[in-house]
């Protein structure tokens, strides 16, 4: 089992470098996020990570957890680890003041969940459900709701989850039949059963608050008959203090491939009082709230994964010999050279890293764009934000999930047939990340939300306007240290718009064409995406090494991994814009039952 | 669990109508191979594997082997399983009838293996391993070695082993520690540890035979010293009785992501006695005839995993229900249809189908070449086929792998968070089938010996020669029903030729272009390889329709699978020429000290 380290130097860089958070919290009037306060977070999360939640990380999956009786119980140490995350004040780091929250920025609470989600992905699902939960009641719940659940949740005794899914229903919620009756108090009374509830019930916290959509009696078939309640595991008084067990009971766990030492759980609701959020029938646009940031929380495990795959990989890389150098024996003292020394295994190394530090870059200057939507100065800045993270948050989910499940994959290549075996922890990380590219709406149900409704469903705004930036950001650097990535990011952004009206007339004529370029357009659109980020990271890199930092290595690394992203892993998307210029027609041709005889 | 069909109706198709296999076995002689026997036989091990091999394939999974003070108990039924397996004839199919074996051609036994490994991965390396064993006797053993081991490998009764790898070396041999000294009557003593040995120890068979690699007291470091030797479990009268313990046991067993249904296993040897096979210091090449055998198992293992995931997730998407399609309600007495109507869900269903059936008939091809090999009728015949196989076994090897862990994944995707759960068999089979990227060389190790022994180490000539009968094929095939895909394959085959001639240049320059050149490499040429098996198996199919036969239906799915194969797989091919084009460079020019900070 690798050691997880906190990569610290490199949260240094991203927020403080290249997004320059300083300035992005004064803006916004984060007082109290001042440089060294956000150190000062960060270290302490990197040393509870690192020796409280990262130790755990191995006996959860093998433990997993158990249920009987309706009772869950989590693995060896998860209980003691949760107090001591409660104890240290960490759910509350980002929450609202008014409900005992830290009022700090969500982009800050973003890099402590990637490392909680490196040390620890089941763990770390916990904390992270209840942040969805929080912030889907502080959006769409009524004061009264607020102050029954919000003080409770961000201090984190007690702890949050979604319930959509039910075993008929998936992606598909309009087929769900959990009924809600409206009571004579003005409450509802729930009955149904949902599945796949990550944290549904455990032995973590006093209280567990569901979020579950339901249809109310009179409303209609279909996704617009859903609505949205709040329905605490224990009723609650008015004082806020636990009243009698509510109708809610976990009827089963799953065994699962990966994630063990997280229950995933059936819940039954059983005539259990409820409390709807925001209006009759208009759920699902509440639940998205949950679900945009809950999106953005997932292609955060993905970086977490890439980064924790890398760091794996490359302790072994670094110690393991194994044949000679090519090129002559580097290691003239040892048997054989450290296999780091062979170019394959820097390939995989370095798409890990590129993948890793790209993603991190990505997915922070995302949670600017959250602090933005919460603290923006300008309706306008609101505005802008919010369109830049609906489109840019289906592809960081899938894209940055997909990856990590092959920066995972690398993972185990890396360490041979050592990589199949449990203790050293690379395989768990496979199993634990392959559930980033299902949960929150799979891959293809991002690739649809981003070609389908983002991008054409804009009639192509929201991209036109990252594309311009884009543009912007390479003509200004057409002649400079970077001119290079600089052209050839240009040329890719070309071929995205070019493929992209493409789509859009193809798909006039036959709505299936969407389907069919969805998934390929998506991983396309991720690549150049990552690749901005990277011309970016170049240019801050290239900036610090022309003044001769202290430092020169670390920049040095950062502009060659650059050049290594923009030589060998942004022109996979040639192989996906190949396949989906052919279009939808060989997709589409064969019968149904003709698919085996 | 979905429930394993043998796709007997694809075997009729690639065996008789692809690879007209009456033809090829009368012209080596193998006369009992009619067209009525094999498909007997196939309908036979048909039914064995899917019911009673398949029904435990998941028990097998969940129980796992399990070791106790040096003895290794299979999972619940795998003995009872693998007693049929033996009563029914099953292990003598294709071997030699000096020994008891029933001396049908090798690619019979071939499709047998494929069923075995989609039916239950772990119960079929049990037979997998003796079957190598047992080549590399015939191959290299004396006549007494053969006589003492070969007639109860034969008859299943004992089974067989390859015991290369020590803690410390893995790709690298030539590190090997194992000692082996002469004794006087001949024998050796062999005395050192192996790791990783799959079937080391189980309670399926009376003996165990394993085939060691080790070093002579006198031999000279590195790989020039390894020789090879037979070293039973237990020791073996002259009337091929068993005798007292031979110095063999069993440590213990690795905990591992997947194939927990067979035993993998540290062996040690413990002044053991052993016979030398083939020369001494000549180890290695004996030890190939089992490593090129073994490898073509394991490409044939990636096509059973893309089969099982295919027939999984397709029994899933023909039955789900969820969404309706973007062009119009499809189920009308549902609520929804099923996904099978959705291109994406069409993509990978397609992609799983058209590798597996590209894969099998690549790999029957691949087989018939062995039958060559082993009964062909001129020297000149079984130099050529020895060729080809030398050329296309580690792109079938890695190709077929890599894919089929693809295939897995999607299998997992198309289940959506159902493919998560180990109940519906789609994750285990992921599993299973990541191992099949390590062992008997990595995807790493089998891009290397392409580009650098089979390819430029053979100044292109294997390769040229391939090259030119699919240059042939297009040219034939230039105005008729299939040349569109003749004309398309041929482009690639160009750039293939290209390709292969800038990396030579470069790699002539710096060696390290041949490995960062290598993986990429490999897959270009599998994607290729298998789009000349589509192309033939297109014109087979429209050559059949011209007929208008009965099951114009099947031969219709054909070429639409090809179609699709062209349009939406193949091109993928595209993503790994882009990369490998910036070759080495960026790979190498990071210290090693500077991946992390």
């Amino acid at each position: 089992m690798f050691e997880y380290k906190a990569p610290m130097r490199d949260y240094k860089f991203v927020m403080q470098e290249l997004l320059t958070c300083d300035k992005h919290y004064q803006t916004l009037g984060y007082d109290e996020a001042s440089t060294d306060m956000v150190d000062a977070i960060l270290s302490e999360a990197a040393k509870f990570t690192e020796q409280v939640i990262a130790p755990i990380n191995q006996i959860g999956d093998q433990q997993g957890c158990h249920w009987e009786n309706g009772k869950v119980t989590t693995p060896d140490g998860f209980k003691d680890a949760y107090k001591q995350y409660v104890d240290g004040g960490w759910p509350t780091l980002s929450q609202d003041e008014d409900f005992g929250g830290q009022g700090l920025p969500h982009s800050i609470n973003m890099v402590v969940s990637e490392m909680l989600s490196a040390a620890n992905h089941s763990f770390s699902m916990y904390p992270g459900l209840s942040h969805g939960c929080m912030s889907t009641l502080e959006f769409h719940g009524t004061e009264q709701q607020k102050s029954m659940f919000m003080p409770k949740l961000v201090e984190g005794t007690w702890t949050g989850t979604m319930c959509l899914t039910e075993s008929h229903a998936g992606t598909d919620l309009g087929l769900l039949r959990t009924k809600a009756e409206l009571n004579e108090d003005g409450s509802y009374k729930i009955n149904g059963s949902k599945i796949f509830i990550s944290a549904g019930e455990h032995d973590l916290s006093d209280n567990i608050v569901h979020l579950v959509i339901a249809r109310v009696t009179d409303s209609p078939a279909g996704t617009k008959g859903i609505s949205l309640f709040v329905v605490p595991k224990f009723n609650v008084n008015d004082d806020g203090s636990i009243a009698d067990e509510n109708g809610v009971s976990c009827g089963s766990i799953e065994h699962k491939m990966g994630i063990n030492g997280n229950a995933t759980c059936v819940i039954n609701f059983d005539d259990a009082k409820g409390y709807l959020i925001g209006e009759k029938n208009k759920g699902l646009k509440c639940m998205f709230t949950f679900m945009n940031g809950a999106r953005l929380g997932v292609a955060n495990e993905g970086v977490a994964a890439s980064e924790a795959a890398f760091q794996g990989s490359l302790a072994y890389a670094q110690d393991r010999l194994q044949m000679r150098s090519l090129t002559g024996v580097k290691n003239p003292k040892g048997d054989a050279d450290p296999i780091i020394v062979h170019p394959d295994v820097r390939r995989m190394l370095l798409t890990q890293k590129s993948i890793a530090e790209g993603g991190r870059a990505l997915v922070s200057q995302l949670a600017q764009l959250v602090d933005i939507t919460h603290a923006g100065n300008s309706d306008e800045d609101k505005l802008a934000a919010n369109n830049r993270l609906a489109l840019l948050t289906p592809i960081a989910k899938a894209f940055l999930t997909e990856t990590a499940v092959d920066s995972a994959s690398y993972g185990i290549q890396v360490l041979g047939g050592h990589g199949f075996i449990k203790e050293w922890g690379m395989e768990q990380l496979l199993r634990d990340t392959k559930i980033c590219c299902l949960y929150e709406g799979t891959t293809g149900i991002q690739a649809l939300d981003l070609i389908g409704r983002k991008v054409l469903g804009t009639k192509g705004v929201l991209l036109n306007d990252f594309i311009d930036e884009i543009k912007v950001f390479c003509k200004r650097n057409e002649n400079n240290s970077v001119s290079l990535l600089a052209h050839t990011l240009v040329d890719y952004v070309e071929l995205w718009s070019e493929v992209t009206h493409e789509i859009g007339i193809k798909a006039s004529a036959n709505p299936d064409e969407l389907g069919a370029a969805s998934v390929d357009y998506l991983m396309l659109s991720g690549y150049i995406t990552l690749g901005y980020m990277w011309a970016q990271m170049a240019k801050t890199a290239q900036d610090t090494i022309s003044k001769n930092p202290d430092e020169k290595d670390f920049y040095l690394a950062k502009v060659q991994t650059a050049e290594f992203y923009f030589a060998r892993v942004m022109p996979k998307a040639h192989g996906h814009l190949a396949c989906l210029a052919s279009g939808a027609k060989t997709m589409m041709s064969m019968e149904s039952e003709h698919f085996s005889f």
